[in-house]
């Protein structure tokens, strides 16, 4: 069919005029066409129908939404949500063309998947193709998403999608080699270990460029934190100076440009709270190829309210990871990590920014479980160089960072990104706090990382920085009755409330006796 | 989390007004707040967020749209699209309360679902009760119906389904008993049965109380069709006494009374082209069930483009309908027919209205496929009649329809219903048309229906309802090359250019050698 915007033969092709209509549709392109529209019924549109949009040689694919109401739109104009609007970068009353999509290329293969058939590396390469460049819907995104969950994909389908992803982003090149990363699959609050490891380990002189993400359903991502003190968007050539000066960054990974099709997925894996391990081995391990990273020293934390609730679990995702990571030509180092936890005291940008800082700075409270994990996830990293002898990590983590060094390199790679002048000893924090207090006298045995985080979300992190929750016990504190566990820090009445009501319901807090709070024989992770 | 409207103990709960926002999203409920309202940043909302909205003691479930643009909306408004307007019910400017939704109660069935695991009857109510009520997203939708796709259910689970989706609607009762019926699984153009069945089982005396539905993806729905002729949007109570006085109607089904579930799901389904066996079943046996029907004759075409291509398959689809139909107590007798080509000559709503009318009046050139298939059907259904000899019905259907009686009852039952007068012998049909003409000569071979109901619906039916296509040769017809194999009528110059252009690109007809007409080994259907 030809594009409306080209006389047709029957000479009545209607043209229509593009309008921003300012609704964010979260990474969904929707477009809309009043009832009346001439090529409404030319077409016989209806809603949720796929059409294709172009203008300027641009061309992208959107749902369709129709509108009753003739304030929002004229009978002639397209309107384009956010994301579409962005996406095909026409000026406001521009001429469009409107037509019935064809179906994304790839869609055969999903078909295929959705069937439950095995697929091969081509029919990834198709299917991540076409999400990347927005031609699937929600509804097409949600259907792939749930036909590769679980088991429905063996090792080497993990593997070709994990290619298929890292294939369609951009892809970093760094001057030097190895290139060395750390990740973690997330569920933990607080746990900012990445701003320890990046100093302690640019310090040895071993090129660490960490890009991370910003939170999408925590209270912090790693941006977020490393945001209260330096400057993280930066453009990929002053993050190669950086680097190449100061053999490490903290930058944020940029909303799509590595991994673009993963950034699509998330937009769908997020509100299903589908993070089957297929697709978390691909999504991770796609970024850090086109991060160009060479060695990763990868955490999974283990524990009762983590991602990874059991160590037969733990262990097949480790499998998992080290198969793909293999084929790829990632070396990769998996940890299994103690994860019965928060990490740290702070859980929000500031409180977790003062708590790295506090660590860095050698401070005699500083919170001993984030520097001790830090140091053993550094020395592991560390490792990687070849000559460093199996086992003495741990130990050069430790010198690095007693000895100060560590601490100047950050402050070095601070200062180069944009230093903001956090001043971590007082810290500016949310100013309505509350006070979370035991019911009962006893021993700390079990604290819920996901209400905690639930908790500090409501009370503003990370939008609000200085938003959060700061721990006062960890599990094996005694505490008595009436003494705080936690102080709720938020920047309005309104979200303090949200937040308070929430830990009124269930602190995520559990107070018992001593042996509670020992481990159970399933759990047993290295650190 | 208290909802919004109520004095909050922070004293600072805002309150919003409803405003009705003409955007049609289809079946899905979507809500817009401004980026910059005061809730969005206290709950920490983003955009497809899940919602739950509240006024008047009503309560909806919506995914939530992020509004940029002050025209659109007031900071302190909640805009409400036009399906969560319609269930929401409140008066513009009325005070709303929105919340942050907690997870539909049937999600941890859907989960389990999801992955992999064999639901029970309790767990397919409460997913079934869920999708009635709204409470999934579209994401979710999909996640359900991939999960339930294909080999994903067992025959225990596609009638527990089915039993589950018959439960949350509305169910109709009948005077007598048997009530019977007669349902296509569609994908046929023309073959408009019912519209001669359903008079000649009344005109024998049988409660034949037919609802249908409106076209979806096809050019024309029974509903279509019959609404050329009579009225059939009515109240129930209205059906119950045209039933009682003439023992058969040809009514709409109404939108989602029967099965508001079904009417859901179908949104979903219909983007991802997905109509799985277990999922066919149920929807249709639920509709069934609600519909008060006891005996069903059920017609499955059989064809390289019908909906059910091999006997194998269909032979499968046969045996999962009789086993959900003996477990939820409906007799049924499912018939595998010439799924082929389109049944009758016409495509759209009112040449598919002169079809009927020609084969009920006995003309000499009405079509004689669709006679004969409808006598065939019509038998069947009759043959549940106890005091009918097996393989008396078709006879007996006969007689009843040339002796003029069929004639008589539909003319009663138009009448009761509302005639419109139509005039079958000149019918209005849309007045643009074009031929298409066969590019050599030779005997059709082939018709493929999937492309004649896309030229039809391009050119514009169902909704214009004289428009569609007119078929001038069916299979084993001989033609000349340059002679006419069907025309295009259309209401608009646009319409028919568009319809005709896919015509021009492929007809549709395969033209060949005689032999090429034969049945294949494989395709032996009932008639």
């Amino acid at each position: 069919m030809s594009a409306l915007n080209e006389p047709t033969a029957a000479g009545s092709g209607p043209r229509l005029q593009a309008r921003r209509i300012g609704i964010d549709t979260w990474r969904e392109n929707v477009v809309y066409l009043r009832r009346d529209c001439p090529l409404v019924r030319a077409e016989g549109f209806q809603a949720l129908a796929k059409v294709e949009v172009a203008a300027n040689g641009r061309t992208i694919l959107a749902m369709l939404n129709v509108v009753d109401d003739e304030r929002l739109l004229g009978e002639r104009e397209l309107g384009l949500s956010e994301e579409s609007w962005a996406q095909l970068a026409v000026a406001e009353g521009a001429p469009v063309a409107v037509r019935h999509a064809e179906p994304p290329p790839s869609m055969w293969a999903l078909k295929r998947k959705i069937a439950g058939e095995r697929l091969a590396g081509p029919e990834f390469a198709a299917i991540v193709r076409d999400i990347a460049a927005h031609r699937y819907s929600k509804i097409e995104l949600a259907a792939f998403v749930v036909a590769t969950d679980q088991f429905a994909l063996d090792r080497d389908e993990v593997l070709y999608l994990t290619q298929a992803m890292a294939g369609v982003g951009q892809r970093l090149e760094w001057p030097q080699q190895p290139v060395v990363d750390k990740h973690c699959i997330g569920g933990i609050p607080g746990n900012r270990t990445s701003m320890l490891i990046v100093p302690i380990v640019a310090a040895h002189g071993m090129l660490i460029p960490k890009t991370s993400s910003r939170a999408i359903t925590s209270p912090a991502g790693t941006a977020d934190t490393m945001d209260v003190l330096a400057e993280v968007e930066l453009p990929f050539e002053r993050l190669r100076e950086i680097v190449s000066e100061h053999h490490g960054c903290l930058a944020w990974g940029g909303r799509a440009a590595l991994s673009p099709a993963d950034d699509v997925l998330i937009s769908v894996e997020r509100p299903l709270s589908i993070d089957s391990p297929g697709q978390m081995v691909a999504s991770i391990l796609s970024k850090k190829l086109a991060a160009g990273s060479t060695h990763l020293v990868l955490d999974i934390p283990l524990g009762p309210t983590a991602k990874v609730r059991s160590m037969v679990q733990a262990q097949r995702l480790k499998k998992l990871f080290e198969y793909v990571a293999r084929h790829v030509g990632l070396t990769l180092d998996v940890v299994i990590t103690d994860g019965r936890q928060p990490v740290g005291r702070g859980i929000g940008p500031r409180l977790e920014a003062r708590d790295v800082m506090q660590v860095l700075h050698g401070e005699a409270n500083a919170p001993a479980d984030l520097r001790n994990k830090a140091l053993r996830l550094a020395g592991r990293v560390l490792e990687f160089d070849p000559d460093l002898r199996g086992g003495d990590g741990f130990a050069l983590a430790r010198d690095i960072l007693d000895s100060g060094r560590a601490r100047l390199t950050m402050a070095a790679i601070v200062e180069a990104q944009g230093a903001r002048g956090f001043d971590w000893r007082n810290p500016p924090l949310a100013a309505m706090t509350h006070e979370v207090a035991a019911a009962t006298s006893g021993v700390v045995t079990a604290i819920d990382c996901e209400r905690l985080s639930r908790i500090a979300r409501l009370a503003g992190a990370p939008n609000a920085a200085g938003a959060g929750v700061d721990l006062l016990r960890k599990i094996g504190d005694p505490v008595a009755c009436g003494e705080p566990l936690y102080r709720i820090h938020a920047d309005t009445a309104t979200e303090l409330h949200f937040a308070r009501e929430v830990a009124t319901r269930a602190s995520g807090f559990r107070v018992g006796e001593i042996a509670g709070a020992e481990r159970s024989a399933e759990f047993a992770p290295e650190f």
